[in-house]
This record gives structure tokens, sequence and C-alpha cells, in this order.
């Protein structure tokens, strides 16, 4: 087995991650670009407002002893400074720099000068002038903390390092096991995310009593141990029902999708398949009847939550920024375990729906919710601390502001989920340009996807003995080719193709995926966008964005013919349709005995962009969903 | 001009409203039997609970000079009780009771026991132990509970009452106007309240300093003087915009309703058009963009607001009752200004539809939002104090119990709002069975409204001259007919039937209106229910309830064929149309790329029931408005 160097790493796995070394993105290609803005502007960016905050000189403040009640920040700040870490660490992994390493090294100075002798390590909780450790497990945080502290430092390991930061966490972790173990305080963290953590510190550090506890947190989840408050029920907390009962991801997403990862990992790690079989079958329900077009996930603002079956408003649609990165997170432990294409498929489709959908161009400014239908266009951002950005703007940072350093992290360990390998051979899964090192094999991926379908493997190295390279044939690909070398073309169907031979340097496999645009109509169960139909063009959700209309044409007043196939443009694609007046209803209500009648109907036809790249020229109105003429 | 005895009394109307002594409903009509078990076990329920729960011994605490910051109850609980008074004082000046008055007498001693030497009355703030007087402008409620004392003053005044709880109101808003007044604390309560209640104080008890500040807390609104927090904006608390600025209501939308109907009383007051245009442009805004079929508003439950316009889901319509409460407090005020046709037309549709669902039928648990489809069936509620039930299931008290006490107010003064009177005669507004004495008329009316279309008005006496006497033809009605005497049957338009002639006791006028089943569309814009119709009858929404169908066949299963008229039946309607087998998608997520098509279908003829009358046969899926077939 190779050396576990990437974000997940199961012991028992047959599919393995890469490291974020063994990946080299084109700097040039889609996300190649994202990962260069992301070290250079977006890392800086959330350090400089963490500091000007005072987010980070909690820390000092409790090293110093003079902690308050009045510190900056939510009792969840801290781990912000821990996905930054993390983000840093997979950065440095990646692409070794001594500026940001100095960086990093100063801030784990500052965040370890603030731990206790027993290893525990908070700036809200548990020193003179703050609430005492563990005395609000419903919000207080505390584990959630620490789990993204683990994370952090198992970031730090497996790209190389065994110093100062995996020494904070192990002892962090070590006061969680003695407080919450066998016999200790029989409580859960309202927020999930210590169980996904211990998971993978036990796995970084070989510490089997961290997934013990971990398992520990997970068993006893869902037996109504945290207290309810108006609007903040059990299910919210997924303490409803223990999650090896559950059928469907329920109450706030983010917990739930971070919980779900822990459980499948402690499931993995126990050889647990009645664990394991739960929250497939809930990942299952989930995707088919709570999940966006766009991969995004929470249908509701209040909660921040899953809604019930078919509850998918395109207009307040949440799909938090970090509900998606927390789907990734759960779809690649799936992936890892199963080899099966639909989990790199939905994490493809969140991946350029979602989570490229967060970040500005420049990597300063972000949307926290992701909703597929904007009616009014926001205002501008202004410089300040933003509120929750509900919509139509993208903002520097946030009262809560978990989305900027969850996405920095995600696309700096991007490389990772390029592909994958296992005893037969390599797997590729995520098309981008790039050189890609594991399992022998060394590929370079010549590509201008998702703009344009053709993608080139070139074989630089491979193993001796015959192998097998599998290619990803995205589910939203009616039709494929792949032609290695001068052989014939052959079409291959969603799934996996699979080429399987004594592999040559100068090797050549061509994969052409189609990228014509194409319909995707909803579940006529989705009351929210009955009548409607959606453009797609390869892997991106396309959208129409007010920017592309004539300025009297409102995007609302646009009908779709869905007897017109929509073909390929520059931009992403042009359909056509009519542009219908605002119907005037005859009472004073929205709601007449007369079926409304589009009779005043102008023909057009108009430009459909990437949903990702919506609102980067100024405030607009969007929709993904159009309603169909006639 | 006739003494002023009911809820709303402008100085400078043409239109005046009735006393609720002026109104008799027969026991067994519609509203009578609601009238009945308001006063036989609502106002009961409301004094046990907060009996129960401490909220009224908080008054006690106060006096006695023992209140903590740990007090039971929200910062505004004070104000349920004064909702309380309110409503007992109009069932007393309805029907007067001893037991009730006795009850009424005990409660306000309490009451009054806790008021300051100068005026300052309130039990979460401003005495020893708690925080200072109007130390949380935003949050803090202290004006809004004022408010609501002054309302229920105002209910005892006008029942022919000068007592102590007049005394008590009175000197709290001296204190208000001291505190508050030109040069005093520049401020404005988060929650409006005080602005509608200081008009109607001035009005009765002939204070012009209360309407004075009224208009200072009007003028000040929209400034940006609230503090805004995450999730707590400007807009929320209407701080954004200066009312006479806005074109449509925004933010929470109980306060924008309470805000918009103390603006109008300032406008009608102080002859100020421009602020009276303002108010009726943001009504009619509202009403066409941002109001349900039901006449619920509020679209949100972030916020508890409205939402952009068009924005109106079925299932997570909030639709709070309260917010329909202060709808019909907006609407009459429009019209005792205009006497237009459409204000007690929307007044009509929100009592049958907002206020008539909130209470069950034994008046002992209530909605609090009021969904227009329900996807799952709620559990049952529980004994203990609810959550804000989010639809499916009334509970008998709630967290934040705003509900319960603003129906029983409602209900007990519902009477005023049946007619009201002018120089030229009397308008009947409201139908139902009862006896009305205003303008020189004694009324009888005879009718199975809204079960029958036939309304029978008898004139028992009439003033000695010719007069008019009219009656308000609803918007819904296509055509009705008016038959005075052994007339002919005349066809009037929906607005004013208007009969003018010297009425002599014994005249009979028979109104009929058309009870047919029909369809009713949505605006186009509406993207929540696309391709889908609701059926109404008479002022009625219907809906369909799984209770009435067989257990094997989904409320969402069922698709509605338009071709096929819904006809009346005695449980409301009946209708037709298929039901669809759950459609299967192909791929993981619940979209596809072959449009979907309801191939299994089996005809099916399905009972519709009045929308205020759902969930009364225990927990249940609901829907209002239907897909179409085909």
């Amino acid at each position: 087995m190779r050396p576990a160097t990437g974000p997940v790493a199961p012991a028992t796995s047959t599919h393995h991650g890469l490291g974020v070394s063994d990946v080299r993105l084109d700097p040039a290609g889609f996300w190649g670009i994202r990962q260069a803005v992301n070290a250079g502007a977006t890392l800086q960016h959330c350090l400089e407002w963490m500091e000007r905050l005072g987010w980070i000189e909690n820390f000092d403040r409790v090293a110093r002893g003079e902690a308050t009640v009045t510190r900056p920040g939510w009792q969840f700040s801290d781990s912000e400074i821990y996905k930054l870490l993390e983000a840093m660490a997979w950065e440095l992994g990646r692409s070794p720099d001594a500026s940001l390493a100095a960086a990093f090294d100063s801030l784990v100075d500052r965040v370890g000068a603030a731990q206790d002798d027993d290893g525990y390590l908070n700036t809200a909780h548990g020193h003179p002038g703050l609430p005492p450790r563990y005395s609000d497990m419903a919000m207080g945080h505390e584990l959630y903390n620490t789990g993204h502290l683990l994370q952090a430092a198992v970031a730090r390991h497996r790209t190389g390092h065994d110093d100062r930061l995996v020494q904070i966490a192990r002892r962090a972790a070590d006061q969680v096991c003695k407080e919450f173990g066998a016999g200790g305080f029989d409580a859960v963290c309202g927020h999930p995310e210590i169980e996904v953590a211990l998971v993978e510190a036990g796995r970084a550090f070989g510490e089997r009593r961290y997934l013990e506890q971990a398992r520990l947190f997970v068993e006893r989840r869902g037996r109504g141990t945290l207290p309810v408050r108006p609007l903040l029920s059990a299910e919210y907390f997924q303490d409803d029902v223990p999650v090896r009962e559950a059928s469907v991801l329920r109450g706030h997403a983010v917990r739930a999708l971070y919980l779900s990862a822990g459980a499948f990992d402690v499931a993995v790690e126990t050889h647990d398949e009645e664990l394991a079989d739960a929250v497939t079958t809930q990942w299952r329900n989930t995707v088919a009847r709570r999940t966006y077009l766009t991969g995004g996930m929470g249908s509701r603002h209040q909660d921040e939550g899953f809604g019930d079956d078919w509850e998918l408003p395109s207009d307040r649609a949440y799909c938090e920024t970090c509900a998606g990165v927390a789907s990734i997170m759960l779809a690649w432990r799936l992936y890892l375990a199963t080899g099966e294409a639909r989990y790199p498929d939905l994490i493809e489709r969140t991946l350029f729906n979602v989570v490229a959908t967060s970040p500005s161009e420049d990597g300063r400014s972000f949307f926290y919710a992701n909703p597929l239908h904007q009616r009014e266009p926001g205002a501008s951002a202004s410089d300040g601390v933003n509120n929750r950005a509900e919509g139509g703007v993208r903002a520097p940072w946030f009262d809560v502001s978990c989305c900027p350093t969850n996405v920095a992290r995600t696309i700096a360990s991007l490389g990772a989920y390029v592909a994958s390998v296992d005893d037969e051979g390599i797997a590729v899964l995520q098309y981008a340009a790039g050189e890609i090192r594991a399992g022998g094999f060394v590929l370079h991926v010549q590509t201008r996807y998702p703009d344009e379908g053709t993608v080139l493997v070139r074989i630089l190295a491979a193993p001796e003995s015959e192998s097998r390279l599998r290619l990803r044939i995205p589910g939203w690909a009616g039709s494929a080719t792949v032609r290695v070398n001068l052989d014939e073309a052959i079409d291959v169907a969603p799934g996996w193709a699979d080429i399987r031979r004594r592999f040559e340097p100068g090797d050549e496999i061509v994969l052409e995926l189609p990228l014509t645009p194409r319909f995707t109509w909803p579940d006529d169960r989705i009351d929210a966008v009955r009548g409607t139909v959606a453009v797609e063009r390869g892997p991106l959700v396309l959208c129409l964005e007010s920017t592309d209309l004539p300025s009297y044409v409102r995007v609302d007043n646009v009908r779709l013919d869905a007897d017109l196939a929509p073909y390929a443009h520059a931009d992403g694609a042009r359909a056509g349709g009519v542009i219908v007046a605002a119907t005037s209803s005859s009472g004073p209500l929205p709601f007449s005995a007369a079926r409304p009648l589009t009779t005043e109907s102008v023909p057009v036809e108009f430009t459909l962009v990437p949903y990702h790249r919506w609102a980067e020229r100024g405030p607009a109105t969007m929709r993904i969903f159009i309603p169909v003429a006639g």
C-alpha cells in the first residue's frame, strides 16, 4: 500500500486517494487558476480579516490570561483559524513557499501558546473570565473547534511534517479522550466535526484511541442528550435519531454532512456494515430528493437546514457553500470504500457549481448561500463585516465566516480528488489539465475542460506489468468516446471506461465528452420548479443572468421554447424562447378566475452562462430553471 | 356623529365602524360559534397557561420588588396579558358576564400593582435586578408592551368603562410621552405597536398629545436609529426607509403591518395625504405581489418576514396568524377612510382563511404559521409549551405565544367589522347571521353563509327619511343578485349594491351569492405554484387533505383535470383528475434529460374541504394549489 498523504486515508479501503503533491494542476486550467488565486490571494485575505477582527488575538489573550466574554468573534471563531491552517498546510504540501511557511509557523505558535497544560485549547471557554469548559454542549462548539484543529494537524502530517501543530493537536485530542471517553462525560457536541477529525487523526497519528472516541461520539448521538431550545430542535442537531437508524439527512445541513462523514469513517475502520449501509442509504435518499441540480444541499434559511423531500425552492435555496464542501467530504469517503462512479459524479457537480461559485474571480469575496434564482439584484457588498450574504452578492467576510476558509482548504487540497489508485491501477476521476503521479503511473492530462470536451491523457510512465487505467464517464454524458493511440474510437457509457494493457510511455488516450448544451428537467414532484427546464453543458449548470439581456427585459419574463434545442456558445449556450409581457391581475390579489395567458410575447434568443460565474459583472438577477413557454 | 365604540374610531373619517354591542351574532352561525368558543374556552385557556408559566406572576414579582432576569417568559410576555385583557374587555362589552368581569378586575389589579409612580410599567426592564428602562430599543419590546396595554384600555373605554385599566394606561402613555417626546429620547421601538395604540388612546381619551407622540414615532422610523445585528437588519425593523418613502411592505410582517396601521391612523388624524397615499400604495403593492390566496402575509420563516415580489411558496409559507390579524387592522383603517370595497374583501378572505384557520374547533390549540402545503404529517402537539408550530399541528401554547391572544381579541371584537355607517346610511360588509343596530337601522340578517349563498336582510327598524343600505358584493363573486321585497331580482357586480329608499320595518332584501366551486389560477410570475390551480367556494379557499383520500394515495400524487368543473359537495367541493405514479428518476438526482411523463395514471374524483378546517382530524398532509394534469 502506498503511504497515505491525501485528505482522507482509510486503513482498509481498496481505493486510495492521492497526496496533494502527487498532482500538479496546470496553472492555466480551470482548477489550476483557482488554486493559484487561493494561494496568492485567499489565504492572505482570510489571515488579514481574522487579524483585523481580533479572532487570532483571542489566542494571545488567553495566553496572557486576559480572556473575557467580550472577546471578538463567535464561539466558533477558533475553527476559522484552524481551517486556514489546514488550507495553508495543504498549500505548503502542494507548493512550498517560505513566506507562507513563516506565516503558518507564526500562527501555530500563537495558537499553541493558548493551550492549557492538559491539552485543552479554546478561546471562548475554560479560562478565567470565560464560561467553564464544556458548559454549553449544544452551542459552545468546543469539540467542533478541536475537530478543525485536528484536521489542520492531519493535513500537516500528511504533507510530511510531524511538528508543533501535530503535537498541539495530539495533546488536544488526548484531552478530549480523557474527558469524553468511556466512563467520562457522556455528551456530544452540538456541531459534529470532532468525529470525522478524530478518525482521521487516529489514522494519521496511529492512535486507535482516537478512532474509539469517534465511535463513542457517533453512537451517543441521536439519543437526546443535547438540550433543545426554541428553533433549535433535536433534528437540527441530528440528535433525534441514532445515525444507524436514520434514513435521510435532516436538520442543519453542514452538521448532518460532517456527522455522516465521521460516521462512515467509523464504519469503515470498525467494519461496521450496518452503520456503513445506513449512511449510504441516507446519502442516496438525500441526493435523490433533497439535493439541488447544482449539488447544493440545504433548502431552508431557517436552521440552515434540509427541507422535506422535494422541498427544493430555487429562490430561497440556502445551499450553503460549507454544505457543498461537506458533501464532497462525504461523497469522497463513500467512493474510497466502494469505487462507485456516482460519488465522483456528485463531487464534480458540486465542485463546478457550488465550490467554484462561492469565491469571486479575485478570491477575495464569497457567497455564503448559493440560491438558484435571484429576483432582485443585491446591493453591492460593503467593505465591513457582512451578514450572511443571502444571495446576489459576494461579500469579503461574514459575521459567521465559515465559508471562505472552507473553500480555501478544499481548493488547496483539490488535486487529491483528481484520481485514485487501487491494486489494479489508476482511476482518473476529475478532468483537469496537469500531471498525476500515482500507482506507478505518471499521466500528463491535457484539456480545456469544461470549456471543451476533449481530454488527452498521455502516459509518461507506467507500471512494468499490465494494469488498468480507468476514466470516469460522467452520468450527464449521454455518449462519449475513448480512443487509445491509433485504435478506433469506441463508445463508452456513463460509469467507467477501463483500459487494460501493458502501458508504455508515449501511449495516448483521448476521451471525448459531449459538451452540447442540453435540457435538464426536474422531477415532477419538485413543486418549486414545475413547468420549467434548466440548461446544462458538460458538468456546468448554466443560468440566465440579467446582465446578458437587454435592459428592458426582465429575467423573470423570459419563457423558454423547449422545441428549440440550445446550442453551444463561447459564453456557455444560446437558447430560444419568448419574452412575455408582465401579466396584470384583474383583482387586487395575484390570483384570478381566468387561467393566465401570455398573449403578448416577442421571440427572443438569449445567452446562458455558467452559474459559477454569475454576479461577477455587478448586481444582477438570475435564474437556472426557466419557465417553459406555452 | 355616533359615539365611538368600536376598535377603531378615526375623528375625521366619513365611515364609522360599530361598537361590539351594536352587533349580536347568531350563536349557531359560522362566526357566532367561534365567538362562543372564544368566550367559553379560549379566554380561560390563555389565562391558565399564562398563570401556569408565571407570566402573570411577573407583575406580582415586580410589585413585591423581587424581579430577576431569570423571570419566566420573553421580554414581550407582558403583551400577552394585555392582549388577553383587550379580548376580555371586548367580550364583556359584547356579552357581560360576572365571572369574566371578576377575572378581568383581578388581572387589572395585579398589572396595576406593578406600575411605577411615574407610570412606567414593565416586568422585564426598569426594576432592581432587571436591565434598565429602554436599554434595548431594538429587541426590548417595552413600547410594544405598552402599546398593547393601551389597546386593552381603549377596548375597556369603548365598551363604556372609564375605570382602573384606563387610568393605568393613561399614566403609562404619559410616561412614554415624557420620555420620548420632542426633545426627549430620540428613539423608536424595534417592534411597532405603540404608534397605532397611541393614536387610538388619543382618540378614546381625548388626548391630542398621544397622537403627537405617535406621529413622532412614525416620522423617526426609517432613519437607522435602531442598531442592527446579524440576521436583524434595518429592513427587518422597517428602519431602512421612512414610512412615507417606502413603496411596499418588507421585513418582519407583523412589525410592518402594525407600523402601517399606526402610520395610516396618524395620516388620517393629521390630514397628511402624502403619508396616507404612501401607506395605500404599500398596501396595494403588498396585496398584489406579496400576499397569499388565503390573505396570509409573510413568505419567510427566516425573519418571519415578507419575501420579494412573487416569492410565495406554499410549503414554507409563514403566514403568521398575527400577520393576518394585523392585515385586518390595516385594511379596516383603509376602509374607514375610503369606503372602498377592496378592503373588506381582503378582511373577509383573511378572516375565513387565516383567522378561522388558527384555532382548533375547541378553541384550545392554535396554528402559529399557516402554510398552504404540508408534505409530511406533523407530529401531534405535546401538552407542554411548544415551539412555533411550523405547520401541520395546532399547539395549545407557544414559547412565543402571540397568536392565541391575538385571535382572542379579534374574534371577541368581530361584530364591529360586520357593518359601517356613514351620513347616507348603513353598509353591510361581512355576512354573518345575527342582528345589527346602527345608523338608525335595526337589521336582522339570516344566512347559513359561507355554507350557503343566500343572505336575507330583514329591516326591523330604519331611519324616518330616505337612506341607503349597501351590501358588499365580494370581488370573488362573478355574478350575484339582489331582490328587494317582491321586486324582481337584479344582477349586481362586485363592489357595492346600493338600495336607496325610505325603508320600512318588514322590508326584506335577499342577496344571492354564487357558491359554485371555482378554479382560481395564480399569476404566472409566482414560480412556486406554476402549473397548479386552486379551488375556492365563496369566501373559502379549499384544500385537498390526505384524510379525504384513500390511504394508498398521496396528496402530492393527485393531478387535477382543469377541463372538469368542480362541483359543490357537503364538505366543500368535489373535483376530478388523475392519480399519477411516483416518477422514478433515472439518475441519482431528481433531474433528468427526459421531460417527466406521467404515463401511469388512474382517474380519480376527490373531495376538497375548507382550508380553515384542515388538520382537525389528526396529522395530515394537505395542499391548496393542485398540479394540473397533462
